[in-house]
């Protein structure tokens, strides 16, 4: 019998671990951890993320600024604004909210964040870090997949772990991560991308399989060795009359029939989506006590 | 009947368009490149390394400045070097020498590098920018790897690579280049590391097989797929009384009974070993024409 990797529950947890240590912060005279976000335009998918985010921070006890700005603020305003926050002492780490509008160049704002304040993980100071294994904040969906095969204690050493998808976002990092010579990690990794020849022949090879695709139902029951650990990042929004919103959120993997065959695998939604602002409020936490750069 | 990779003619290839490069860039009044290399203590190993650079920034017309400092330099000290060298217009890229005494953090050194001048791509922000597909400067020998696989015309989209070995130098850093959406890349690319299990079967299913271990004789030809792509980055120096040095330089790979089995095959000497100095003084170039960051 399968057990579910439950990110939601389990970033329950996290949230509940950091409110008691900004409460213990807070009595000791320690500063209030404070996330800023910069939300540029009117994108729905953008606002509900950064209203989940300032809701989390609520929740937690940080202290949260959310910034607005309109979909015409050019790339210099923005750059700006980035230069503000960086040299703000109330703030400890923002986030600016992709995707930005075409005028803007996404990797010259990321760039612009300084390192020390990027609890999104992004820049590429973070990410070299990260690859090398050295203090970093590591980006949330990568940093909640982590945490979620350590809260669970799946075994990674020697394991081969393959990762479908490439994206910097998820699939890029997480390969690095799991090859890397720490726990979770010290798997021999594959990953593959959409030009993989076969892919069910990778997949089939999976000890733990991630897949971060955005394609629903890539995954069959086929594709899955028994007793594999099976994580789905896939978050993809399908129509579905049955729902009050109108769609249902699907994942890369088709769960009904996989599930069975797998020891571990992570419904969606709860499962990996719910982690990412757990990892958030994580980096937030790092940055506010200058763990990662003394 | 396999094809070698010639690293010692194609390197030679890129000294020559480097060279004629620097001469019509003084025709017209640019500036000479200048690199500039830090020594600490008496290293055999490094101390041959500098002066193949040095030598190599000779022939092609760059200028190079050789640092020697004793091996009781202290990390301050040393510091200090790097932040002058940071600020020294007249040098357009530096390298510190590696290894260093053990009381120096080589973290702390690489990261005081200022990325523009980083031409051997160690910074964390270079290694980040390489994995996020931007502008940057890519370490000497997965540079020299891409390069040979440009230079041979090797397709790689699609193609299965197998990486053995993870260091941060060779095997994790051409890893995320042959996955990267780029030529060379495109590949599904595996990383193996010492925890691998059955190591045979993970390179038996390269295409394109990268071994990045220092272990002399590790791959046999029962390990290779027949018309295999090999690249061989293992120099280990064994003794061998026939040789006036004493010793002989043995890759990773036993070359004689798996070259025949390849398309293509790196020999050890004379495959990537060369191409290393070659790619420090491309990125020396680049920096000189500040193309990288502009």
């Amino acid at each position: 019998m399968y057990q579910l990797l439950d990110g939601k529950k389990i970033s329950s947890e996290i949230k509940i671990e950091l409110a008691a240590m900004v409460s213990k912060g807070k009595s000791e005279g320690g500063k209030t951890p404070h996330l800023a976000a910069v939300l540029v335009g009117n994108d729905g998918g953008s606002e509900t993320y950064v209203n989940h985010k300032v809701k989390a921070c609520e929740e937690i006890g940080f202290e949260s600024t959310l910034l607005r700005y309109s979909d015409d603020i050019s790339e210099d305003e923005l750059l700006k604004v980035v230069d503000e926050l960086n040299n703000n002492d109330q703030i400890d780490g923002f986030i600016v909210q992709l995707p930005l509008p075409k005028h803007i160049s996404v990797d010259k704002v990321i760039e612009a964040i300084r390192p020390e304040k990027d609890v999104d993980g992004f820049h590429p100071l973070n990410y070299g870090r990260m690859a090398s294994n050295l203090p970093a904040y590591v980006s949330a969906t990568p940093n909640g997949i982590m945490e979620l095969l350590k809260r669970y204690h799946i075994p990674t050493k020697g394991k081969h772990c393959v990762v479908v998808g490439r994206s910097h976002i998820v699939g890029a990092p997480v390969s690095i991560l799991m090859a890397r010579p720490d726990y979770p990690g010290n798997c021999t990794v594959t990953i593959c991308n959409r030009y993989t020849d076969d892919l069910a022949k990778q997949t089939l090879q999976a000890d733990i399989l991630i897949v971060a695709v955005g394609s629903p139902g890539l995954i069959t029951k086929e594709m899955v060795k028994e007793g594999a650990v099976v994580i789905d990042v896939g978050t993809t929004r399908v129509p579905d009359a049955n729902k009050k919103s109108g769609f249902a959120l699907k994942g890369d993997v088709i769960f009904e029939e996989v599930a069975p065959k797998t020891s571990y695998i992570t419904p969606v939604p709860g499962g990996v989506g719910p982690m990412t602002i757990a990892s958030l409020m994580w980096n937030t936490w790092l940055a506010s006590r200058k763990i990662i750069f003394s």
